[in-house]
């Protein structure tokens, strides 16, 4: 998943720009008006309009994984740092101090076909 | 394409880290040493990581495309705008102020399979 982070005002123009440069209308997210999506033409990388409150506009990417906490340990150990826990998920940090989040996805929705297998 | 920009002092403890945290090391590119590549596993997406001189870590995404100028145009008609040339590409600045580059792909390599037909 690729997450564009646009601060409150810009948000509707950078929301309206990312849909029409991936092809259509991002959709929003059900209970989450913060968050609008859509997958990618053709591939199976997501990408999320995420509204800020504040802060710049950013941009990062989200691991999605069945195992959260296996995951987590597996990305440490090859030199990321655990920032905060949010919710369900970790924010993480890159060696070079870019975050990026770690995302639970319900069992079964990760399979050969979509994802890699890491054990 | 998904591009990680690293500043020359994080090089390569961050190349290292995506490398294994995609699931195996970057190909460099050849004849740009600034440059390591691979595909996302199961994925038409790329991700590149890019040595910077200076400035701070961020990542940007690319929009491939067979008619640069074109696309350049699309862009611009959604509210994106030009900043600069570089080399045979445009740099570009997003609504909120996030900077993506779009980048010519040789005559064949975007088709129906891999890519989103505009006209």
């Amino acid at each position: 998943m690729i997450v564009i982070d646009v601060p409150e005002p810009d948000h509707d123009r950078a929301l309206a720009f990312w849909g029409g440069a991936t092809g259509q209308p991002m959709d929003p997210v059900p209970d989450h008006p913060e968050y609008h999506y859509r997958q990618l033409h053709g591939q199976e990388t997501w990408m999320l309009v995420q509204r800020l409150g504040d802060g710049p506009a950013r941009m990062h990417v989200d691991f999605h994984t069945d195992d959260l906490e296996a995951e987590v340990a597996r990305l440490e150990g090859l030199g990321a740092e655990r920032v905060k826990k949010i919710d369900g998920w970790w924010l993480m940090r890159d060696p070079a101090g870019l975050t990026f989040c770690v995302v639970p996805d319900p069992p079964g929705r990760l399979d050969d076909s979509n994802a890699q297998r890491w054990d």
